[in-house]
C-alpha cells in the first residue's frame, strides 16, 4: 500500500471530525466522544478498514434513521457474573463500550463478567475492548458477529461473518500480548484492497459464486464468499468454521440477536436477509480478574518471561523470527501518533462529502 | 485406516481393563472409574489417539511414580466465579473432571465458573468436559496445554503444544454442536499414522528441523515441528499461533503451570525441558449457565434452527455440504457402541503387555 495515494491527518483531527459528525445526528457528546475513541484506536493501530474508513457507513445509517443516536442501553437478565444487554439499536461504538464496562464491573465484584449483547450494530475493532480491560488488571475477551460473508467448510453460501475474537494479557515491563483476529482466513478489507489495486489474492482466501477456489478478488465480491481460517479440510478449515460458529452463538443465540446468514448488513445497498431471527447483531464480552486466580504481579512477570522466551525462538528460514501478538499494531501506533494517519483518498473524499453536507470543517 | 490391522473390543471391556489398570497403582475405585470414563469417551467418539491408545503412557508414568495416584485436588484461590486448582500431580483424567465440576458448581451459584488448574497431567479429550456441562444446561469450555511440539509462525522451534479448545452448545431436538479442535493445523496422531503407513503428509502440517515445509512425516518427528492452524502468514498462521498462545496462558500462566516450551513431556523417553517455570501442565475450564442469559428452551430452539439452516447450505463442488461440528464424533459413537471399538495392533500389544505384567485379564 506504500504507493497508494493518501493524505496524512493528525489523529486528534480525525477524532474531532468523527465526534462532531456523530453529534450532528444527536448523539450525546460523551457517547460521540466514546465512538470517536474506538475509531481512532483502529486508525492508530493500523487497522484502516475499521477506523475513519467506516465513518461514511455510520453516517449513512444514522442519516436514514437505521441507527438510534440516543439508545437506552439496558440489562435485561443477569446473574452475579453474567448479563444480557439490549443495545436499543445504538451505535456499536457506544453500546460495545457500555456492555464491556458491565463485564468489567462484574469481574470486579464476582471475579469474572460475561455479557452477551443483542440489538446492536458494528462495534469497531475487538481489540479496543480488551485493551480497556488491561488497565484494570483484567484479561478481557471480545467477540462480535458481522455481516454474513464467510462460507462454512464444504459450503457455498455466505453463512457467517468474519466474526473476530480478541483477548489480551498484561506484561510488567514488556508490552501486553494482544490477540485480535478474524476467524476467516483473510479480512474482507484485504479483498477490497486487491480489487482496487487490480491484484490477485492468494489461494485459500475466497471462493467464487460456484464455490470454486479463486485468486480473482472480483469473483469473491460478485457473489462468492470468504473462506474460514484453515481453508481446506486437511489444513483445518473445519476449525476456522467452528470458531466462527462459536462467536456467532455466544454473541447472537445467547443474547437474542440475528445469527449466521440473518445478520443485517452493515452497509446500505447490501441485500437484507430474507428473514429476521432476533434483534440487530450481537457481541460477547468477557472479563477475568487476574487477582481471582493468581497474584497479578507474578502473572505479569511470567508474561514478560513468556514474551522474552518466544522472541528468542530460532527464526524460520527467510524470516526474522516470531512476533508477539500485538507487535504490528503497537508499531503502527508508535509511528502514527507522531507522523499522523495516512488516509486513503476514497476515504478522504467521503469525509469531504460529509463535511460539505454537514458544515463540519475537516481541513 | 480401513486396511490397518485391528482387533475389535466392546467399549465395556476396554473400560473395565483401564479401570483395573489404574486401580493396580492404588488409584481409588471412583477415580479409576472416572479416568476410564474419559478414555472410553475418546474411543467411542473415534479419537483413537486419546483413548486406550494412551493407556500404556499413563501406565509407564504411574509405574515410575511420575504421577500421583491419590492426589488431594484443592482450590488454592477463588472468587464467586473463579478458582485456581492444584491438581497435586494427579492423573489429568481425574483432576480434569474434578476441576470441571468446580466450574459447573460456580456457574450454578454465580452464573459462570472459570477454573485454571496447575500441577496436573494430560486430561484426555477436551470434548469430554464440555459434554458433561451440557447435561446441566451449561455451555462448557475446556482447554489444556500439552507437550511442546508446535512452532509459532516464523519460528523454527517446538514452543507450544497442540493446545486444544472445546466448547459445546445444546440443541432441543437436534444433537448438540460440539467444537473440539487442536490449534495446530493437524494433530500429532495424524503424523504418526502417516509415518506408520509410509505415506506423505499434506504441505502445511509440519516443518523439518531446519524450519522448511515438509511432506515427509519422518522430518517432523526427527526434530521438526507441527505448524499452527493457518500455516503461512497469508493464510493466517499468526491466528493459529495466537490461539495456541491464548490456551497456553489461560491454562498455565494464570494457574502457575509450566507454559510453552517448558511443559513436561507426556511420554517417557522424551527430553525434559531445560528448566521449570511452574508445576506440571495446566488446564482451563469455563462454564456459562444458559439461564443467566436467556430462557434455555428458547436458546435450544434457536440452536435447532441454526443447525437446520447450516445443513441447508448449498454444498461446495464435490462435497455433500457442511457438517455441524460434532457430527463425525457422534457418527463414530453410534457405530462403535454397537459394533465395538477397532483397536490398532500396536495398542493391542501394549495392552497385552500390561495384562501380562499386572495379571489383569484382557481377553
Amino acid at each position: 500500500m506504500s504507493d497508494t495515494p493518501v493524505e496524512i491527518y493528525a489523529i486528534e483531527r480525525l477524532h474531532e471530525f468523527c465526534r462532531r459528525v456523530f453529534m450532528h445526528f444527536g448523539v450525546p457528546e460523551s457517547d460521540a466522544r466514546q465512538a470517536a475513541d474506538v475509531l481512532a484506536a483502529s486508525d492508530l493501530r493500523g487497522i484502516d478498514s475499521h477506523g475513519v474508513g467506516r465513518l461514511k457507513t455510520y453516517y449513512d445509517l444514522l442519516q436514514r434513521g437505521r441507527i438510534n443516536p440516543t439508545p437506552q442501553v439496558k440489562v435485561v437478565r443477569h446473574t452475579m457474573s453474567t448479563a444480557t444487554v439490549d443495545g436499543d439499536n445504538g451505535l456499536g461504538l457506544v453500546v460495545g463500550p457500555k456492555a464491556n464496562r458491565i463485564a468489567l464491573a462484574k469481574a470486579e465484584q464476582s471475579g469474572s463478567g460475561w455479557v452477551s449483547v443483542f440489538n446492536t450494530n458494528h462495534f469497531g475493532i475487538a481489540g479496543y475492548y480488551v485493551l480497556e480491560a488491561l488497565e484494570n488488571d483484567v484479561i478481557g475477551i471480545a467477540m462480535t458477529n458481522t455481516t454474513s460473508i464467510v462460507a462454512p467448510l464444504w459450503g457455498n453460501d455466505r453463512m457467517l461473518g468474519t466474526n473476530p475474537i480478541a483477548i489480551a494479557f498484561p506484561g510488567k515491563e514488556e508490552p501486553p500480548i494482544v490477540i485480535d483476529m478474524a476467524t476467516s482466513a483473510a479480512a474482507y478489507g484485504k479483498i477490497e484492497i486487491a480489487q482496487r489495486m487490480q491484484e490477485t489474492i492468494p489461494e485459500g482466501w475466497a471462493i467464487d459464486s460456484d464455490g470454486r477456489d479463486t485468486t480473482n478478488p472480483d469473483d469473491m465480491v460478485e457473489g462468492g464468499a470468504l473462506l474460514p481460517l484453515g481453508w481446506t479440510r486437511d489444513l483445518g478449515g473445519h476449525k476456522g468454521y467452528g470458531l466462527a460458529a462459536m462467536v456467532d452463538i455466544l454473541s447472537c443465540v445467547l443474547s437474542g440477536a440475528n445469527w449466521g446468514p440473518f445478520a443485517p448488513p452493515f452497509a446500505l445497498g447490501q441485500d437484507m436477509p430474507e428473514r429476521s431471527v432476533g434483534k440487530g447483531i450481537g457481541h460477547f464480552f468477557g472479563a477475568l480478574r487476574i487477582a481471582g486466580f493468581i497474584d497479578p504481579d507474578e502473572f505479569k512477570r511470567q508474561i514478560d518471561e513468556w514474551i522474552r522466551t518466544f522472541r528468542a525462538t530460532t527464526p524460520a528460514p527467510g524470516t526474522e523470527g516470531p512476533l508477539i501478538p500485538g507487535d504490528p499494531e503497537r508499531e503502527a501506533e508508535k509511528v502514527r501518533r507522531v507522523d499522523g494517519v495516512p488516509v486513503l483518498m476514497p476515504v478522504v473524499e467521503a469525509m469531504r462529502q460529509i463535511a460539505r453536507e454537514t458544515g463540519i470543517p475537516l481541513d
